[in-house]
């Protein structure tokens, strides 16, 4: 069923009002009537089942039924601090990241990084990948949108990981060694609601200077297999395992 | 390094030689000169350390300096059955899919695949299908380019699966009923070289008819965690979580 993340101040005791772009989307893509059925979330972990009450011009406004119980989110919190990648990776990071459990991406000026995120064009990339991080989340029934800070250089990072509990690295050269506990054993030290900060570098991978700052920072360094992974597919493989790890195989957590 | 894949009767026992787009490759992408260095590949299991010995033309003569060791192989093979999917997404699943490690993708005619492989475009989409498959198995340092089977429906699937050790089924209904228990319990139970066939639905998902009659063919259904996946994310969230649990979590598989 449609999904829409709707202001918490568009909701009522009863009702949700619905504008913009998304009662544009309800009117034109999915063509509801009154009555059709809906899932309104309030980005503040709750989400309802509606139906449309009325469709007035750029305004829809629709019953809430029942609240949807169920947790969506992965039980910690996962922070991905990616190397700001070429062309529109940061895309595919943003919408796979989300739909698989990111709760904050942080883009990383990092060393080996091409691209920069140019204070002419930053409003305007902020809003898009915003927009693709709403609609992933949808998507994916999540219970939050995740958020996007602005672009950090590596001692902005450092000095943002001393509010996390557990630190990581994603680091090529630990995965070339064959050292692949490091991973494993930090999530077995995590319990819920723990904030995990794991850093990705960008297309040529973090220079070994970058990883000695940050390893002397408290940051462990993981590698994540025996295959060399694609900058953009290095999240999406980071946040599955986290998923397996705590929410498949019956690894619980703590309280 | 930059690595290649060379057919085999192409190694003599001192010498590589390269020929094609990837001699064009080294001369014009690479600029390589001779006495450089690359890695050049049998897709049969071994790689090899090479440098750069002449060029002439089309043609690019190495001599084998040492055998490379290690594997980048997962442990066990996967079979990636993924439901055709709209535009340009199987480009994009198999692509990750290689670099995460899976052995053979068959496209998979489902109910709901909107798109299909229409016979003269077949050939065409093959070739392009197999030229990502192998720079992604390049780049990903696999030892094996994943192979490419010809699109099957329901029927001719479930006669290929009498060949493979294991069988499932990614299913959102399993998912969303929280049972989360069966793909661990899959693995758990798999040791080195099995066959696992994975099935996986196109945009809107496997119908009900569909997962029935695979379950009746002894396809376990798996739900993989509380968040809605895209098709496309469905085979790289597989792949990360049995790389994870094989080869991170020190979950030994039995020789």
């Amino acid at each position: 069923m449609q999904r829409y993340f709707v202001p918490e101040d568009h909701f009522t005791e009863h009702h949700v009002v619905i504008t913009g772009d998304d009662a544009r989307h309800i009117q034109k893509v999915m063509r509801m009537k009154p009555s059709d059925s809906l899932i309104c979330a309030n980005n503040k972990g709750k989400a309802y089942l509606c139906a449309v009450e009325s469709i007035d011009g750029g305004q829809v406004c629709a019953v809430i039924k029942q609240k949807i119980t169920g947790n969506s989110e992965l039980p910690i919190q996962v922070t991905i601090a990616q190397g700001i990648p070429k062309a529109d990776k940061f895309d595919t990071i943003i919408q796979k990241g989300t739909e698989c459990g990111a709760s904050l991406f942080i883009p990383f000026q990092a060393q080996r990084s091409i691209a920069l995120w140019k204070k002419n064009k930053k409003d305007k990339k902020r809003l898009r990948l915003e927009k693709i991080s709403k609609e992933a989340a949808e998507q994916s029934h999540r219970l939050y949108v995740p958020k996007l800070s602005e672009p950090m250089d590596l001692d902005q990072l450092i000095a943002y990981s001393t509010s996390c509990d557990y630190k990581m690295v994603a680091f090529e050269e630990t995965a070339k060694s064959g050292a692949q506990a490091g991973f494993p054993t930090l999530l077995k030290k995590m319990n819920k609601g723990d904030r995990l900060l794991a850093v990705i570098g960008p297309e040529g991978g973090l220079s070994v200077d970058e990883a000695k700052k940050l390893e002397d920072h408290g940051f462990v360094l993981c590698g994540l297999g025996p295959r060399i992974l694609r900058t953009e597919t290095t999240a999406i493989y980071l946040l599955s395992a986290i998923s397996y790890h705590f929410e498949l195989l019956n690894c619980e957590v703590d309280d």
